[in-house]
């Protein structure tokens, strides 16, 4: 028996994951998350629950890379009242409310001058936008433009409103967590999903939910080669401050994916590694392909571009990992993106059980790839003589097999079979294994 | 004068050719091929009687790369009977009935039992298919659905059949043979064509016909740069065998085609060779696109797969020589390939005919290929001033020297004038040889 | 402040240029220019008003790469006449009635005989040809086919002409003329347009006025990284005699571009240069691409060939320099091509005036161009705190800002960050410009 661990692309996860995972963006959703912070940090808290979770604290005012870690954003109480105290809009209903981190405000005024602070979506008249201003201090409240148009009609332009924002930003830290799931070498497959957007369920506690329950089930299953990182980090400052942090490890990342909206009814799309577009594919880019190709699931390919989600730090050019980008829907491109209205009706249990199979099978395939040298290459080896034809079930197991033994010349790897030989990946490394065991093939890069 | 022979395109072959070939075809049918034995023996005698066949015989039990040289199989007699002795197929009517390499068996079974050793195609019930069995000891008859069906009719699943396969297998030797046309230089162009299957017209008796008469035609015209040999030897283990036999001369192979199915009506299929589809394109790829593009034929071009005919042992990786596969419809692709519809009406003279122009089109452009160095490099040469706008007459001929004359940095050859150009490889051709008369061209592979 | 000159992109010519171009094609297209001679003499000293010509006289006989120069044309009179000495058609009514570079005549012959002689376009028989024969002795008229019939019915067949042609073949010298306009650098840009073709309107009078007027805007703007050198030479003999005389400075020569028919209604074309064609595109294929993108209008890009205009002197591989070529409508693929329907009608102010502004943005995109290393290329540097989301301005500048701080690995240039972010040119040079004064980046090829 050779040492590499059998093909676990067998032990897919099944459907009914979907209400599980439901579930977990429901718990999530509430919970106020920010950049740093208690809401933050309960949101990890939940995740833990699921599996073993690191947590590392980055002190505010830590130097990360060319960046500082910024205070902690604590609120009390936020809120717009009209003349008779009666409230307008209040954060204890929903932390879209408020502009994350808003500085304290305890003001009055009249709606004419507030206007300079409100934000509301003309066009989306019935939805809350969620806005932020973390780098440049300000304050502003959201709300949809029906309440904005109710609030004007009922008091005018003159009448005065309260302004509350009990809200004080502290010395504290920036809070980012990671479960590992080790392989049995130190090679790692990256995932990262960002964990800073309060009350959206599709951007981003779909890909808290997916990322989890994969890492559950990886931990659960037959160990892999690589070893797998599952990284729940604050949108930009939260991976900035995990590269500076993990700045001498950095090279065993050999394949990596940033995920996020994994939850709406839309097909697939993936944004290509910096690498992969400049010069040619990664094996990402290709086993992502793969992985939808073998599942029957479109998929919308689009090159890299230095603007998105945490896509940019990780393909900085100082850095320039091989990590892609997996979404369904992209930000920005469903009418939901970044309003109240991206709520657990936008997430299916169909599709967040979907992504988790995606996922599993991207694993599967970069794990399961690999460089072989046939040893009989003069010719084809006579398979029926060893027994193969039985081991082999069927013309793609055999076809598989006939691609496997041409193709490996040391050059080639089992992405490049799939990928020419049009064969599922899962059927392509179960031919290797056979011919494997029949010593026809010896492994050139492990 | 240079030393090399001019160009022998005009020496194209007629169309009359039709005739011959087909007569030829008609010729080799009737001859009981099998991967080793005496009908295989006279299908050589009988290609040997147009050009000088040099025969190679290779003795049972010798090891041929990863395989062994299997016996020799001689039938004696073979038929199914009824109870009253009246046959129900009969190997003397055709080879088909007899699974191929049957063992040897003599019995009576109800026809209920007999099922498992009959094989018909119930899609195309009037059809006799056409079976081997080489490597895995069995025996069994073909016949068509109809008669089948009406067998059934007659004698009902209870009826008794007799079982004659009065056959044996014998030590003996595996026979193949080769047409060698000396060229100047030991560079060698490799054509071959399987040489094992009986009774079938198309597959392979057209190829037998048309790569006879192109060794013929090319025997008699003037000497070319390649030696051409063309190769007939059963299929998978004749080529195995020749690999193994020729194993210190492979590195002489610079192009070559395995010929397959060229009678049929369908338009041209090429099977791109092992390396011009994992890197790009070599010469025998862009020689076959070139012929058929100035032939003004279609093409349908396909990428390499370690699945078919002897382009399988040739692309093993050990060897990796660059041989394309070039076929009218391919195998598997006609309703009548491995069936007795694969018959004279099948093969068309005209097919055949155009088979033998497409081959010769691909070796004058092989041969012909060559890299020249400009030797007025610094602006174009005033052509005038040396008679060549006589000489190259014309539009097309001008332009062509236009065309290898700044091509000829020692970086591009012929091909690269002929595919960015878009004039005919002849054309092109012609223009080397004037400007190379006239001094302002020299070669510099040869 | 950075020692490179500011983006002057934002001094593009305006559109009221189209009046001054078409007067200057109307000045021009008068003058009797041919392929030596005092015509193409007028015209370098119509064009030496505008801009600072540095005129070069190479003399007869002058052996230049593998040709000679040849004599100068001297015509006094030439016309056709009847028997009653009234003109069917004269030279001096327009030069291109008679065959450029016609040997001396005086005889008197039947219409019949005259025919050899007489060049016609049957298929445009109101159209008078443009024709040549510089390089074989011979003499000829050319005439409307309308005129030729009506002669042919005035005085039949046997009417008797009578031919005049006053010309000599004198020892003199062929005339090409440059403006310069230097740049920080000895890299040069080089724009040629031939300058022998008399009386047609766009070919070349066109080039000639929007090159000229090119000229003079370079002069009068601000200084450029690259040299600028614009020739006017005429066809085929001019540009070999100036590679003969440049040859050792030809290295400088960074970028090219041959300029011919600037004037007609169509969209412009633009055929690549060699090396582009065989490789990859050059920084000159990439920029004219990038420039009619960035203007909007549409662009027919074709490979190189070598033939045409004088891009086959610049890419004989002995050169094979970095030349393109960039026309409106191509020579031969307009009706009006080498005929006396080329004229002022055919030159519209509108396309001269675009021609220029297509000039100007590819120069600026080739100019503008660089490589840069990212200063703090480990994550994104923190914008803000620069002041760069101020001076950024606007979604496309911050855009652009990214691309070139993702892309500035030293391997990718300003083009490459264009082409790949879809942004305009000058919006990424800008950006450039503002990352470059921050600090964030250092210019790595200058």
């Amino acid at each position: 028996m050779p040492a590499v661990a059998p093909s676990p692309a067998c032990a897919a996860p099944s459907r009914d994951v979907g209400a599980e995972l439901h579930a977990l963006v429901a718990e999530l959703v509430p919970l106020r998350r920010c950049i740093t912070g208690d809401g933050l940090r309960q949101t990890l808290l939940a995740l833990g629950e699921r599996v073993p979770l690191r947590i590392t604290e980055v002190p505010t005012g830590t130097p990360v890379l060319d960046w500082t870690v910024p205070q902690e954003w604590r609120v009390r109480q936020a809120y717009l009242a009209r003349a008779d105290g009666t409230r307008v809009v209040d954060w204890a209903g929903s932390p879209l409310h408020l502009v994350q981190y808003s500085v304290a405000v305890r003001d009055r005024m009249p709606l004419r001058a507030l206007r300079a602070h409100l934000h509301t979506l003309p066009d989306q008249p019935s939805l809350v936008p969620y806005r932020t201003s973390y780098y440049a201090p300000t304050w502003g409240f959201c709300m949809s433009q029906h309440a904005l148009d109710a609030l004007a009609a009922e008091i005018g332009e003159s009448g005065e409103v309260e302004i509350v924002i009990d809200a004080e930003h502290v010395e504290g830290s920036l809070t980012y967590g990671e479960v590992v799931i080790p392989g049995e070498t130190d090679d790692e497959i990256l995932l990262s999903a960002h964990a800073c957007h309060p009350a959206l369920a599709n951007d981003n506690a779909s890909s808290l939910a997916v990322a989890t329950v994969l890492a559950r089930r990886l931990l659960d299953g037959p160990r892999l080669r690589h070893t797998v990182r599952v990284l729940f980090a604050p949108g930009t400052i939260g991976a900035i401050a995990w590269l500076d942090r993990n700045r001498a490890d950095l090279g065993r990342i050999r394949h990596g994916l940033v995920l996020a909206n994994l939850g709406d009814a839309g097909g697939f799309t993936y944004k290509q590694t910096r690498r992969g577009t400049l010069d040619a594919p990664l094996p990402i880019d290709r086993a992502v392909a793969l992985a939808m190709r073998d599942l029957g699931w479109a998929l919308d390919v689009r090159p890299f571009a230095p603007t998105g989600y945490d896509e940019r730090q990780f393909a900085s050019p100082g850095f320039d990992l091989p990590v892609g980008r997996l979404t369904r829907t992209p930000h920005g491109e469903y009418p939901e993106y970044h309003t109240s209205a991206d709520d657990l009706d936008l997430v299916r249990p169909a599709s967040l059980a979907a992504s988790l199979d995606a996922l599993w099978a991207i694993v599967m395939a970069l794990d399961g790839d690999g460089r072989y040298r046939n040893t009989q290459p003069y010719g084809e080896p006579q398979l029926g003589r060893r027994g193969l034809y039985a081991s082999l079930d069927g013309p793609a197991a055999q076809q598989a097999a006939l691609w496997v033994l041409n193709l490996s010349d040391g050059k080639h790897s089992l992405l490049d079979v799939a990928e020419r030989s049009g064969l599922p990946v899962a059927t392509v490394r179960a031919a290797a294994d056979r011919l494997e065991e029949a010593g026809l093939l010896v492994p050139t890069d492990r």
